[in-house]
């Protein structure tokens, strides 16, 4: 049985359709078999039986990845088989997993193995390997994209549900588009780097594919779970709670045309004008906006210092066995010694200055849109010009890790074309919720519920000094209030101008008998101003529950009936507005 | 007239005890016949009349500095003067003032001239300058402390009242406790950087020196303004809304003794006991705390590639001019080279780790205290040995700069002692209203209320069966309400059992005669929860003003008259438990 989504195997084993055993097993076996070069190492028969054996001894209801298989890019350790990083000689095998690897099996997911990347995660094409170039999952003519390679692949073709990857420069999101998932490549320190081979330990990030975004979405908070022996981990429990839209329609930022790069890539150009359109089909507002600014800080990534970082990573072993590594990787990491600290410490205050107006950039949008690559090439192609081309599929991700944003990469075609073309959709660090909310609706071709992710808030019927244009609705307006909604009350009032000082007020009373109904106006009101608005609010007048003119009963304006007693009797206007006009 | 508060000056102005001219004029009289090497350029009287004309424009309610006269460290540019960081040969005109210097003119403020300092803001001591050695204020054969001595000295005599320092490791606060003052660190990127001659760009902060606390907190503000144009300002403006206190009691953490350094100063060491017994006496709960980790972050910071920082802030200078730079610093800077980009990251990292560490610490209390500096030496023992002596004031400041956190130096003794010890309080990045807080209860030798200090609350009045025990009580306990008093209210109301599903419920009716006081408990409740407390509120019961037996009114619940048909009067209980026990 094939499934394509967590859901479906849980609901499979939940209804006993199939066995947990057979599938592990099935899946196992069909690794086993896989001819795309996706994996270094497969954990072993006893091994798989070892964590069936585990999970017998809970209920699934308990574990919520219970049964689902995984796969694990090799720069990440899984305790018992090898980490590579895919140099053989540079290889160790951990006592303990990675964080996010162990707290994925405690959430009940099966590894079935270590999965194959350009070495040390420097390439964004999977060629980059001794283990051989891992091919494409649908055309094997063409590279898989990197240095996730593996890791991608294996769930395009079926071995697992989903993987881990990980993504200094895109390395989670161009394996993504090359194999039409989804990859999420979240913000830094929001999944552990514990336990993973550092490339550049200050932009790091361990990262997810999966089939469907709702996939990732389940998965991001167990994976993301804060891990406070991570010195780069970053606690966003706070930022997830609400997903905050800047007006009615989305914003989705897009680049001026000068910012595009296709690589002659006619057809993802199209592609790109399609996903456009389909936005903006759906409601969202375009915004055109010019990325140079990002573009120039992902020059400073590949021809920056950050190269030292990579060196920095695994500086005793290339210090000793730089014959021994990939040679493209071996150029790269030799060009680290050339930089001085000096040059480190300049190119940060570029970046800082960069960020600065990035940041100004995208706080006008609620997210932007980019290819998520512009082009894709042969395995041929690629090994013909190694550097040039691996450079072309950084264009539109390098700056995100730099600049520190959370970015999603989805699949951006119909399936009908022989190879996919991807989008990604990037907004700041901590914007994940956001970013998965949109993703679900692109990826279901319909609209972005933004008005459900506001802040809670009530609504508030008002009757006198506090309507639109009289002297009191600046207490509203102060509070964010928004007017919603003339009506009118139930039948059950009786209306009076009130004595006293200050600004002159209306009661409503309610009664028995004899009531009249009374224009009112709907407000709503964030909930945590509504306390404060309260307060303000003289005796005899309060807040309690009103009841509109169809039965249904609001928050509003009541009055006390003790303070009739000298005060003037205005029910027959049957409105403030009225009265006051009638009595000016 | 002597003046030692910007209210007191501001008020002499406004009372006409004193003009502007006048007083101005004598400040840069005094700072003309400076004999401690405070200044390295005045403006000309031509200049300072500019500024008096200028502020005739204008009326003092409208300029929160009006003719309140100031100096200027001269690394910050002020237009119209050479900027020197006390280097001839480095000197420049700038054109324009430095951000917060300007912010600080449009607010009023007269800048009398630029002060003298450790060349290039490198130095904790202050005898580092080509334009002598700045002396002490208390005593000049003691060194000012570095490098904004001049700033802090032409404060503590007087000539100035109030100041602007940097601090990239210290030098806004040591020279603040060998004078007398209070020198705020904020947070980086709190008080723009633009128009400052950086030292670490990563670390440098602008910082303030006044006579009190409460100068440095009207001062903040205006001088903080954020920057949009300064890469590495932040926006610190909703972190300055709330101060949160831990618990009851203040919680200061105190370095463990091993940790301490006094250098042999046993008087220094002394002081530092006193200055926590005076916490203690003052309610402040003092929690034992291993700093050893802040130390080591220190230690990173002239031992590691943040140098290379300094070099890289005046490269092309020092590569041309390195002979003309004062010797120690020579040789600082002429270290730098040494430091590869492999180097900085891996500092990077170390600091990292140290600093999640530092931070869970930081958060188990509310500030620590720490001596300023361990101790202070005559300039001749300075001279003698340069390089160590001027580490040891960087002790305990080092670390804050490194680990972004923010810090308040204040004076520790009681002005009877020879040369003053200060201590410094500091917490995490955003805390300056905590920490200001803090430094005026320890100024006025008095407990902080820390009730003061959480969440807006208000009170809300409660008659039935929200009163504690009360099966709805838990509505208010669910919103972090407490329970304040036991009260009754005015003779006013008449009492009535309401008819109705759900939990039996009283109503207050208030009448104008045969009136009755009934039974209430007031609660404290979160003004951003009664909202939704009100929300759940059903008819006829509501939220308005309640008259208490003292005649004062408070928000409680009141009730809609019309519900008393078919409800009981229960009036003569006077009490909704009372009617309860009577007729359970």
């Amino acid at each position: 049985m094939e499934f394509t989504s967590i859901q479906q195997l849980l609901a499979a084993y939940q209804s006993g359709d199939i066995t947990p055993a057979d599938y592990l097993y099935s899946k196992w076996k069909k690794a086993q078999n896989d001819q795309h070069n996706c994996w270094i190492s497969l954990i072993s028969e006893a091994q798989l039986d070892g964590y069936l054996k585990a999970l017998r001894n809970h209920k699934p209801e308990n574990k919520p990845l219970y049964g689902v298989p995984f796969a694990i890019k090799d720069n990440i350790d899984l305790a018992g088989l090898q980490t590579t990083a895919a140099c053989k000689e540079f290889a160790y095998t951990p006592g303990q997993s990675a964080f996010v690897v162990q707290a994925l099996i405690e959430a009940g997911a099966v590894p079935l193995g270590k999965t194959n990347l350009d070495q040390f995660a420097t390439g964004l094409n999977g060629t980059r390997s001794p283990f051989g170039a891992c091919k494409n999952s649908i055309d094997p003519a063409y590279v898989s994209g990197g240095s996730s390679s593996g890791s991608a692949v294996s769930v395009a073709l079926g071995q697992v549900m989903f993987s881990l990857g990980t993504d200094t420069a895109g390395s989670g999101r161009i394996p993504a588009a090359f194999n039409r998932l989804v990859g999420m490549k979240a913000s830094i320190g929001r999944i552990s780097c514990r336990g993973v081979v550092p490339a550049c330990r200050t932009l790091d990030c361990v990262t997810l594919f999966a089939h469907s975004v709702e996939d990732i979405e389940y998965l991001l908070p167990i994976a993301g779970q804060y891990d406070s022996g991570d010195a780069y981990a970053r606690d966003f429990s706070e930022s997830d709670a609400d997903i905050v839209y800047l007006s009615d329609a989305v914003r989705i930022g897009v680049p001026k045309t000068e910012n595009l790069e296709f690589f002659g890539n006619a057809d993802f150009q199209r592609r790109f004008e399609l996903s456009k359109e389909k936005l903006a089909a759906n409601g969202a507002e375009l915004v055109e906006m010019d990325i140079q600014d990002f573009l120039d800080a992902a020059t400073l990534l590949y021809q920056g210092p950050w190269v030292a970082e990579r060196y920095a990573a695994i500086e005793g072993f290339f210090d000793e066995h730089e014959t021994q590594c990939e040679p493209t990787i071996q150029a790269i990491l030799g060009s680290a010694a050339k930089f001085s600290a000096v040059d480190a410490f300049n190119a940060q205050y570029q970046l800082k200055t960069l960020k600065k107006r990035c940041d100004a950039k995208l706080k006008t949008v609620d997210a932007v849109i980019v290819p998520t690559s512009g082009t894709i090439y042969t395995i041929e192609e690629m090994l013909d010009d190694p550097i040039q081309k691996n450079t072309d599929f950084g264009y539109y991700t390098n700056f995100m890790n730099l600049l520190d944003y959370a970015a999603i990469a989805i699949p951006a075609d119909d399936e009908t074309e022989q190879m996919p073309f991807g989008i990604t959709l990037f907004s700041d660090q901590g914007s994940e919720s956001k970013l998965l909310d949109l993703a679900k609706a692109y990826a279901a071709n319909k609209a972005v519920s933004v008005g459900e992710s506001i802040d809670e808030t009530m609504v508030i019927a008002v009757c006198g000094a506090h309507m639109e244009g009289l002297p009191l609705n600046h207490q509203l307006k102060d509070r964010h209030a928004s007017f919603i909604d003339k009506r009118r009350s139930a039948p059950s009032y009786r209306f009076y101008a009130l004595a006293g000082e200050g600004p002159k007020r209306p009661g409503m009373v309610r009664v028995n008998e004899a009531g009249v109904s009374i224009e009112m106006e709907l407000w709503e009101v964030p909930t945590s101003r509504v306390g404060d608005f309260l307060a303000g609010i003289p005796s005899p007048l309060g807040l309690g529950k009103v009841e509109l003119d169809d039965g249904t009963w609001v928050t509003g304006f009541i009055c006390q009936a003790s303070a009739i007693e000298g005060a003037k009797d205005i029910s027959s206007h049957g409105s403030w507005r009225l009265y006051l006009t009638n009595n000016s």
